[in-house]
C-alpha cells in the first residue's frame, strides 16, 4: 500500500531562496511530507525555521551529520525516506555522500557538485547503493518541454541541425555581492560556487534542456568566458559554439549581465522541416514554424499533446502553470519513484522522467570543458563523454 | 505559538477538477493540513478518495453531516478547524450553512449559492457567528492585480473613466455537455448552476475583478444574454454594458461559445493619466501605457511593487507564477486570518485581504441584476445596493 | 494601353496629417501622378504646398471649384482623370459632388460625408454617373484582413456567432482641443464633424471592418454613447451592443479617451469551429484559434494564403508590411479600376475589392442609428436597411 | 530651387524581389522620379519592364553601360541625376563604376561588391569624385533603430558590454535553388554571390546593424561557418564570437536553414545600466530594460523619441510603419542629400545618415575575416581595420 514519502532537508534556512522553493514544490502534490531537517549551519537558525516549519524539536537538527545519524536510528515507519539538499554548491557533496552510505534517496539541487571529482564518486556511490537520485533541473519539468523533447523525438521536426539555447539574467549587473545579496555571495566565490559562475549557475540548466529535448549531446565546443563586473574572479557571462554527436551545430549563451533581464531561459531548435521555440518565463506556450504554412503554437493543455506533456500538467488550459509546477514534476516524480521501489513495483514511465546522477556529472564535465575551452587558444575543444 | 490549520474537504472526489485545485492551493505554502473529508455523495468514492489522499479511514465521511457531527464531536487539538466547499453551485449552501452553525469556519467555490437567498443567509449566519469566511475568487489573488489595484488607489493613473473586462472561453462551444464533460454537465442545468450560466460561472470573476481593481461598484447596467448553443436553457455568452459609482462606464463580457479561447480573463482600466491592461493568462505582467511617455510593464518581482504585490509574491523574478499561486495566495490569508483569530492576535492587513461572504452577496445579486436587465426591454436597470 | 492615372487632390495643405498619407499611399505602386490639387483654403498655403510638392504653378489652385472648372477645361489626355479629397468631414460633400458632376472619379476620406442626405445624394450621383467612388477605410486595406474574410466565407470557423470589435484610442484623454491640436479642433466641432464624435471618425472603421469580414450585417444595436471629456459637446467614447443578421451577436466599441491606447483596432470573430483574431498594430499577424488542436498565426507571406492576402501583398515574409501598404492597396485597387475603365476591360476581381459610396451611406447610417440608440431609453434600436 | 531627384535604375526586371522594393521605397516620398533604367540583361524583358513602368520607350536601354552613355549625352535638365543599382552581387560593381566615372550618383543594394578589391575600388572612386554613395543596409532606416543609437550614444544604458544579434530565414532550408527560386539561384553560387552565403547575404546585415547602433567596432571574431545543405558550396549558416573594441564582447547569428523563421533580424544591448532589445518584425517598438524598475516599451510617434527616431517617422503612433518605409528613408535621405548638393547647400544632417561605401567597404571586410577565421582553428581572428 501507497504512502507519502518522508523527507528531510538539508538547508534552505532564514534568508535562503531555494529552500522554500524546494519545500513548495515537494507540497505540491500531497505526496511528500517534511518531517525533519538540518536547515543551517547555525544550530539555533535551524531551530528557527524548524519551527516556523511547525516541525516537532527534535526532528529538527544542527547539522546534516546528525540529521542522518539521529534519523537512521528511528524505526523504519517514522523515519525520513529521503533527503533534499538545498545549499550551496559546495555543500551538496557532504551530505549527499553520507545520506547514499546511509541508505537515504536523495534530491539536490545544481550544479551537482563543486568538483568532477564528488559527481563522479556521488554517481559511483548511487549506482553500488541503488538509491534513488534527483537532480532538479526544473526547467525540464515543464510541460511543453516535455511536448518539444517528444516532437522532436518523433521526428516532427525532421533531422535536428541547429540549436540556440541562451539564458540571460541580470541581476549580477551590478557588484551586488558587495552589498547585501547573500544570493550572489557565493555564487561568485570559487571556493563555494566551483570553477564556474554564470556558466555553473545557468549555464548547466541550458546544456541540460539543450540535450534533453534534442536527444544530442555536445560533442565539441568553443567557449568565450568573460569576467565583466572586473573585480571577479569566475565568469559572469559567455557564449559557447557547439556541435553535437547528432550533427546539429548550435550556441549556448550565459550571462548574469544582461541588465534588465529577469530569467529569460529560451531555446530554439531547427530541424529539416520545421523549428521550436520555448520561452521559460512563458512556459506555456511551445511555437512550432513550419517551412510552408501557418506557425502553430501548441499550449499546455489543449488539444491532443504528447503524453510527457500530458503527465505532467496539472490544471486546464488557460490556467497558467509556472515555475513551482515544473519545480513540483520533479518532486512528484522523485516521490513515485520511491514509492514504487518500496512498493516493489516498476513506477509509470513517466515517473522516471526526472534529472539523475548521471545529469550532475555531465553538467560538471561539461563546465570543466568549457572552462578548458575558455582558456584554450585552440578553436574547438573536444567533449567525449 | 502558532500552528498549521486542519482542515476537512467537502466535494473533490474522483473526476473533480477544482478539488484537486484547493487541494494544491492549500498545501503549498505549508500552513494548512486536509485532516478530513467528504468527498463525494458517494460514500465508496470518498472513500477511494480518502485513500488517495492518504487519510486515515475514519476521517473519510460519507457525507458533509456526518463530517462536521464527528469532527465536532472530536477533541479541539484534533478536530478541523474549518471546512472546504469544492462542489457544484447547488451543494454550497447546505455545507457551508452547518459549518458556520458548528463553529467551523469557511472557505467556498464561487458563485457562493445558487440563490440569492441562500447568499444572504450565509452572510447573516457568518456576521452572527464571527466565523471567517472566504471565498475563491481565485482571479483577485494574483500579485499583479494587486499591483494594479494598489496603482489605482493610489491615483497613479487618474480618475478612472472607463473599464473593460472580459471572460472568453471556448469549452462550450460544442454542446460537451451532452457527451462526457462532468465540468459541462452540471454548469449547464439550472437547477445545479442557478439561474446563470456563464455570468455566473465566470462573468462573477469578472465583476469581482473590475470591482476589486477599481475600487467602484456597479450601479446600472444593460445586459445582453445569449443562449448561443440553442438547446441550452441558460446563457452561455453575454455582454453587460456598466455604468459604476464612481463615474466610470464599462463593458463586461463573458462568453463560453468564444471558440479557441482557454480561459482568457482580462482587464483594461483608463484613468484620466493613463491605462492599465492585465491578462490572466500572462499574469506577471502589468502593462501601464500613459499619455505622453513610453508604456511600462510591471512584473512579479521587479522593482519596486506595492506591498499588496510584494506579500503575494513566493519567487524571484522571471519564475513564472501562475494559477495555483494566485489561488493559494487565498488559502494562505485565510490560514494565516485563522492563526491569528486562535492567538488573539489582529492578522497582517495583507492577510486579510481575500474575497468574503459580502463578495458572494454581491456576485449574487450581478447575476440576479444581469439576468433581469437580459429579460428587459429598458436599457439600464438599476443596481443600487 | 494602360496609363498611369492622374489625379488632383482637395486638402492635404501644410498642417494636415492625413493629406501627406493619401499621397504617400497614392505614390506608392506607381500607378498614380498628383497633378494638381487645392490643397487648401487659404490660396497661398495652396501655393506653398504645391511647391513642396514639385506641381507646376499652373495646375495648383486656390478652391477645389477652380481646380474641377480648370482641368475640365483641359485637354483629355492631360487633365486629373479623379479627385482624391482629404478634408475634414463637413468639406466632402460639396467638391465629391462637383467631381461626380464633371465626370471624375472620387476617392475620399471616411466618414464619407457629415450628414446621410449627403451621403444619400452622393449615392445617387456616383450611380447615375457610372463614375467610380472610393472611400478609405483603410483597414480592409491589409492582407490579413482579406485573409480572415476569406477564411470566414469559405466556412473555415463555421457559422460566425460573436463578434467582438474594438477600437481605442487615447489622444482625446485631455483636451487637446484647446491647445494646439488641428487634428482634434474639427473633430470635436459637430458643424464640422457631424452628429458624431469618436463613432465617426473611429466606430466607422469598426463597423465597416466587422461587416466587411463576417459578411454578416448589424440589424439592431444598442448603444452607450459618452462625453467623457465634459465639455465636449459630442462623444468621445462609446460601447455598442450588436445583432447581426446572420444571427451573430457582437459588441462594438470605440473610445478616443483610453489613455494610453496608439490606434489599437482589433477584432475577434468567433465561429463554431475556431475563433479568427486580428490586431491593426501587429497587421501581420491574423491568429486562428481551433477547438482541439494547436492555434494557428498566419502571417504575411507565409504559405497558401487566399487570393485576396496574395493580391494585396507586396514583399515577402518577415518585411513587415504597415499601414502605408494597407491604405496603397486601395489606392492601387482604384487606380487599376479607372485604368480598366478607361481599356474598356473588366477589372481583375481583386481590383474591386475597396469601399464604396455603398459603405459610405451604410457608415452614416450606422452613426444615425447609434446616435439615435445613444438617446433612447429603449434597450434595442432596429436598424434594418 | 528644390527640385526632383531624376533617377535610374540597373536590374530589376520581371521576376526580381528586390527591383521592385526599391522602386517603392524611391516613389514614397516624393522625392524622385524614375527616368530611365536598364532592367535586365535581356533588352526584350528591359523593354517590358519599361513599359510596366510607363516609362517613355527612348529611357529604357538595353545595358547599363547603354544608360550611362546616352543619359549622359541628354541635357541636364533632363538626364538622369544617380543610379540605383539592384541586381545580384556580382554585377553591383561595372555599373557602379561606370556611374561614378560619369558623374552619377549611387544607390546600391548590399553587399556592396562580390570582392573586397571591388569595394575598395568604388570607395576610391566615390571619394576621388565626390559622389554620393549610398549602400541599402535597409534595417538601420527604421526609426526605433535611430532611437536606439541615440539611447546608447546618449549614454542612458550605461557603458555597452554585450551585443547579441540575429539573423534567422528558414527559406533555404530545402534545396529550393535546384526548383524554381530565381532569389536562390544566384546566392548559393560563389561566382555571383562572392565568397560568403549566408554571412553576405544577411550577416553583413546584422554587423552592420550592431555597429551603427553600438557605435563600437568588430576588433576580434570567432566565426563557426556551417554548410548544412550539403551539396552546397557556401555557408547557410554561422555564428560569430565577437570581441568589440569599446570593451563589449557578443556574438553574431546568422542563418537561411532556420525552418520555419521569415526575416527574424533582432537584437539586443546591454549596458551597465540598462538592456535595449529590437526585433525588425515587430518593428515599431523598442523595449529597454532597467535594473531596478519597470521595462518600458518605446513606440514609434509615442511621447518623447529622439531626433533621429522623429526625423524618420511619417505617421502618427499606432499606425504601423514597416520595411518599405525604413527602405524609403534610405532613399529619402539620399534624394534630400543630392538636392542640398544641387543647391549648393549642406544638408540637414539627418539626411546624411544613411550607410555609404564605407560601410560597403566594412561589410565587405567582415566578410573576408569570417571566412578567414571559420576556416582557421586558431579561436581568435584579429578584425583591426
Amino acid at each position: 500500500m501507497s504512502r507519502k514519502i518522508r523527507m528531510g532537508m538539508v538547508g534552505g534556512g532564514p534568508g535562503a531562496f531555494i529552500g522554500n522553493v524546494h519545500r513548495m514544490a515537494a507540497r505540491l502534490d500531497g505526496e511528500i511530507d517534511l518531517v525533519c531537517g538540518a536547515f543551517s549551519s547555525s544550530p539555533e537558525k535551524s531551530k528557527q525555521a524548524g519551527k516556523e516549519l511547525y516541525l516537532p524539536e527534535d526532528r529538527v537538527y544542527g547539522s546534516f551529520q546528525e540529521m542522518i545519524e539521529k534519523e537512521s536510528a528511528l524505526p523504519a515507519d517514522v523515519r525520513m525516506d529521503c533527503v533534499s539538499i538545498v545549499t550551496p554548491n559546495h555543500l551538496h557533496f557532504l551530505p549527499a555522500k553520507l545520506a547514499l552510505e546511509n541508505g537515504f534517496h536523495v534530491i539536490c539541487d545544481k550544479p551537482m557538485t563543486r568538483t568532477l571529482e564528488e559527481a563522479l564518486e556521488l554517481e559511483e556511490l548511487t549506482e553500488k547503493s541503488g538509491l534513488i537520485f534527483a537532480l532538479t533541473h526544473t526547467y525540464t519539468g515543464y510541460p511543453m518541454v516535455k511536448q518539444a523533447r517528444d516532437m522532436v523525438s518523433a521526428g516532427t521536426i525532421g533531422d535536428v541541425r541547429k540549436i540556440y539555447v541562451e539564458y540571460p539574467q541580470g541581476w549580477l549587473t551590478e557588484k551586488v555581492e558587495d552589498t547585501d545579496s547573500k544570493q550572489a555571495g557565493w555564487r561568485v566565490d570559487p571556493s563555494k560556487s566551483g570553477i564556474a559562475g554564470a556558466m555553473g549557475d545557468i549555464g548547466t540548466h541550458a546544456e541540460n534542456l539543450a540535450e534533453y529535448i534534442t536527444g544530442q549531446k555536445i560533442s565539441e565546443l568553443c567557449a568565450d568566458l568573460n569576467t565583466v563586473v572586473k573585480s571577479r574572479v569566475l565568469d559572469d557571462d559567455g557564449a559557447v559554439l557547439l556541435r553535437f554527436d547528432g550533427g546539429a551545430s548550435g550556441i549556448l549563451t550565459a550571462s548574469q549581465v544582461a541588465a534588465g533581464e529577469e530569467n529569460s531561459l529560451a531555446i530554439r531548435i531547427y530541424g529539416t522541416k520545421a523549428g521550436l521555440e520555448w520561452h521559460q518565463m512563458e512556459p506555456n506556450s511551445l511555437v512550432v514554424k513550419w517551412l510552408n504554412k501557418p506557425m502553430e503554437i501548441y499550449r499546455t493543455g489543449v488539444g491532443a499533446l504528447s503524453e510527457g506533456a500530458t503527465a505532467h500538467t496539472r490544471v486546464p488550459a488557460g490556467h497558467p502553470e509556472g515555475y513551482l509546477e515544473a519545480f513540483a514534476n520533479l518532486y512528484r516524480n522523485f516521490a513515485k519513484t520511491i514509492q514504487a521501489r518500496l512498493a516493489g513495483q516498476e513506477p509509470d514511465p513517466q515517473y522516471l522522467d526526472f534529472p539523475t546522477v548521471s545529469d550532475g556529472v555531465r553538467g560538471m564535465k561539461f563546465l570543466y570543458k568549457v572552462v578548458e575551452s575558455g582558456k584554450s587558444d585552440v578553436k574547438w575543444t573536444s567533449f567525449n563523454n
